[in-house]
Parts: structure tokens; sequence; C-alpha cells
């Protein structure tokens, strides 16, 4: 009983990302198994166990070895209680999913939004170095965030606490969101933002080397937009300067509330580096208060799909005070 | 000694309010004094100091009768060494308020920023009702704010956290705030800002009552907008319309990353009732997310200029672990 390890998982709306960790987030072993959506999700519990069971065998391990479990799910989540209000992609409803998960393992259990627990894993091992306050963002399909104040996410009253991605910028005239309504940070600064924005450009007859791309490959990319930006087309560099420009009013909103010492961010879109980075902290200190702006550095994440699950156990030792 | 009692004191530019109050947060007794800016405010203290002294005595209590003394300071304050970076009004910078006060009172010494001591008791004693996750803004002569959450005050990593006032909403065209930039919400949803919109009414030559406001009064007040909005005029319910709409949006944009349960409305502009609330709460929901406005309710605040005294006293209980 010497070696005791921790489990994290990462449940997404295709993949369950797995781990066993050791108490200092190193990674012992990681998988991912499918998301089994069928019958509103019901089996996915059991998988998730199996999987463990399985997994763990080989390593020696069983769940008496383990400390606990801490896992991400994509929806509203009630960290208390371990219910997840309601996750779309997966069909959950009010879904007592650390209930389901302590009745296999005879473990502790500790379930988060996936964004906010990524926020944890990037802060604990990553680009954070556990700061007390820092926002996450993650630029990717949608714009997902996750906020720590003195040491702790920001879950909120029901479990919507850092949903960065639907802060408005332009409420008339935005693009539609998922979410239902207009101008949501997240139709801008999402890779599929990015990429509409440079088909738009392509539709209204914009003179950009994105017409020869979206002809030689049927499609656009954010990638694209930033590739050729870099080599200075001008359509694409008024695209980054749009997005840098509204994601920098919106954390630069954000960080005069929860005056934070790192702003990291993650996602495909981070792979742009400097790209991105540069014009975002030039925006970032226009609209910010000096003494804040003064305060807080910006940083690439580090940790990429491992994120979730190392927030994981990082749940885990801080529910269960296994350290300061 | 079985009467223990605690001390607040709230720092503003012109007048120090002190209070002592039992450990239920009832003033026994509440007094102001003037508050001395000379030589940069270095009096400060021991006016505090001999302040308390007389009147601890007049109510047959020592210093040896407190728990200890939370304090607010107008400015940017570091809530563990209790150092008011600066304060613009008092002519404090890089000072130890926490220090100073305890080498005269020989008992524990807390400091925060005004705002945030100000949330503290309005959630403690309040229109907050100790809820977990909380956000005021207080509409005076500037736009303050503080936002709890899991029961703790957002100060931040430098002091500047709850700095709503400071939330950008026209970064292009807005008005010059204090702070040097533009477009602050401060500049809008503040008396002063309301008060100067219908000014700027009238000097275009707008048909509006305001007119004659002016002429009789000199000027126009915020309370002269709203009640004359009240009577139908189309200028001022304008006026009351982008005030409402500018402050939801920042409201929206910030409960979407806290998602609190209550938002505490202070200030002399809340006076307004109502006439702010109702179309306050309509802007509110339309940019919020759906789920995030379903659990937030707006409030009035309570306690008035009683709110930083009173959370003065409960920043000593929190910091001493007097109770949960």
């Amino acid at each position: 009983m010497n070696k005791r390890v921790f489990l994290g998982a990462d449940i997404g709306g295709t993949f369950i990302k797995l781990a066993i960790m050791d108490g200092q987030g190193n990674i012992i072993k990681k998988w991912s198994i499918e998301t089994n959506t069928s019958d509103q999700g019901r089996h996915i519990p059991l998988e998730i166990y199996e999987s463990f069971s399985k997994h763990l065998e080989m390593e020696n391990l069983t769940f008496e070895h383990i400390y606990g479990l801490g896992i991400g799910a994509p929806g509203f989540v009630d960290l208390s209680s371990g219910i997840v209000y309601e996750a779309v992609n997966i069909g959950w409803k009010d879904f007592n999913l650390k209930q389901a998960m302590e009745s296999y393992i005879h473990q502790p259990v500790f379930v988060s939004n996936d964004a906010n627990l990524a926020a944890l894993g990037e802060n604990w091992k990553g680009a954070g170095k556990n700061v007390e306050d820092l926002i996450m963002v993650t630029l990717g399909t949608g714009v997902g965030g996750g906020v720590i104040t003195s040491g702790q996410v920001i879950n909120g009253i029901n479990g919507t606490g850092g949903e960065i991605g639907h802060i408005t910028v332009s409420p008339q005239d935005g693009p539609l969101c998922n979410c239902g309504r207009r101008g949501c940070i997240e139709t801008y600064a999402s890779a599929t933002g990015i990429a509409r924005m440079g088909y738009e450009a392509v539709q209204n007859g914009k003179e950009t080397s994105l017409k020869e791309i979206m002809n030689l490959n049927g499609r656009i990319t954010a990638k694209d937009v930033f590739e050729e930006a870099k080599k200075d087309d001008q359509v694409c560099r008024k695209i980054i300067e749009k997005v840098t420009d509204l994601l920098g009013l919106v954390l630069s909103n954000l960080a005069i509330a929860i005056n934070p010492k790192k702003i990291v961010i993650g996602g495909g879109v981070a792979n742009a580096g400097e790209e991105l980075l540069s014009p975002l902290k030039k925006s970032f200190r226009r609209y910010c208060l000096p003494r804040t702006a003064d305060a807080c550095t910006f940083q690439l994440a580090e940790l990429g799909n491992d994120a979730g699950v190392i927030g994981g156990a990082y749940l885990v030792k801080k529910q269960l005070y296994l350290y300061k």
C-alpha cells in the first residue's frame, strides 16, 4: 500500500481520456476509450470503471491503491454533489456521476466541468505554476474557460462559472452562437470563428490568398488564416487583428474583476504562438487598467490534451486535503 | 472579558466611518471623524486609534475587549500584508496600514479595499444573506465593485480585484474616465455619468424637461434624470435605457464567469429602485446565458453607509476563524 496513485478521467463527446498518476502529477499510464453515448450515456460509468480495472491490473494495482478519481464532464456540474446538471453532447441531464462512479470503485470521486479541470491541471503542472489567481482560455472548436481565484476554481452557483466563451462582444450584429445568442466571443476567437471569417472574406470577393486555399482544399482553417497573415496577406492580418482585439477586450474586462497573475491560452488556435500572443497582449494592455495589466503575464498552455486528467488528480488532492 | 467586540473603520476621502459591533454584526455605536489628508495622510492611524480609545471608554471598554479591527481603504490593498499600495485620495503609497494600526491597538488588524469590504458587509448582514457567490456594484460618484466567490472576496494579485467600474464598454468613442482610459462603465452608470448625459442632452438642444431643471438649479443630477424619466420625458428614458443596457451587458459578462446567486446594487443611484432595476434585469437577461440568468437574482443594497464597517467586523471574524 505504499504506492498510492490518483486516477483522472476527461470525458469528451468522442473520446474519454483516462490516466493513472502519482502524487506529483506524473502520468504513470494514459489511454483513451470511445465515448458511448447510447442510452443517454448511461453505460459510461461502467465502461470507465472496467477500463480502469484492466489498466490498474496491468500495473499490478487495484482500486485500493488509489486515493480517488477526479473526473471532468463537458457540461454544467455541481462540485459538491457531483451531479452533472446537463451535458448535451453526452446525453446526461441531472445525472449523479459521482454516485455512479463511487458505486463501482468504492473510493472518493470528484466531478468538475472539463474546462475548469483543465485550468486546474494547467495551473498545477503546466503554464500556471500554481499561482493563486489565473484565467485559462481554450481556443478550440469552441472557446472554453476556467477561472481560479485564491487557488480555487470558480464553479459558481449552478455550474456555469468560467464559461468565458459566452461573454458577449457584439450583441447587436454578431454571428449566431451555438448557445442561441449573438456575438459571443466564441463566434470570433474559436478555430471555427476564425475559419468562418476567412471563408466570408473569400465569399465577399476580398483579395486574399485564402481564395486559392479554398479552391485547393475545399475549406479554410484557422491555421490557414494565421499562416497567410504571417505571409502578410492583408485580409488575414485584419482577421487576426479583429480576433485579438475582441479577445483582448474580453480578457481585460475579466482581468479587471479577477486581477490574475497569469492568463493561459490553450487549444488548437494557441499553436499560432506569437502570431496570436503578440497582438493579443497589445490589445489586452490597451483595454486594461495599467495596474492590472502590469501584474499579469500571458502564457501558452503546456499540457495539451493531458491538462484534464492531470487536473483530475489535483482535484482529488485538493478535495481530500492531501496537502495544503 | 465576556463582552468582546469588533471594530470597523471605513476610510473615505472626506470622512472616516467608525463603529463598535458585537459578534452578530449589530452596531453598538457608530460615528465619523474627518479624514486628515495632511502630510500624505500619515496622521490617520493615530487619529483612528484616539477616536476608538475615546469611544471604547464611553462604552466602558478597552482595546483588550476587542477581537480585532477590520478596516477599508479607498485604494489597492494587499490583504495578507495589509499594505495599501496606493490610495490617491488619501495620499498613501505603499503604506503599511495594518502595521501602523497594530502598533497602536495591539490587537489584530485586517485591511481591505473599501468596496470589497462593503460587499462583504452587505453579504453578511444585508441583501446578500451570506450566499457563497455574489457580485456587488456600487453606483455612486464612481462605480465600485466587490466580487465574492465561494464565500471569499476576490482581492487579486495586486489589489485591483473587483474594480468593476473600469470594465470597458465603449473603448473607441466613450467618455474619458478618471483612470485615463475611455468608455469605462463608470463613465455611464455612475451618478456623475448619468448627470453628464442629462447635461449633454440639454447642451445639444434636445427637447427635455431637464432644460428647466438646469435653468432652475444650475445643474442636473442623476436623480433628476430618473424622476423625469418616470414622468415619461423621452430624452431621460433614453438615457436610462442606455445606462441599463450597458450595465446589464457588463454584469451579464461578469456573471458568465462568476455564476453568482445574487447581484446587489448599491450607492446613490440605487435609490431609483425599480426604475433602475426593472430595465437592468431585462438587459441582463438579454445578454446572459439563460442558465446563468436563471440562477441569479438582483437586489438593492440594504446597509447603506454602514456596509463598510460591518464588513470590517466580518473580515476580522473570517480572518481569525471565529466561526466557519
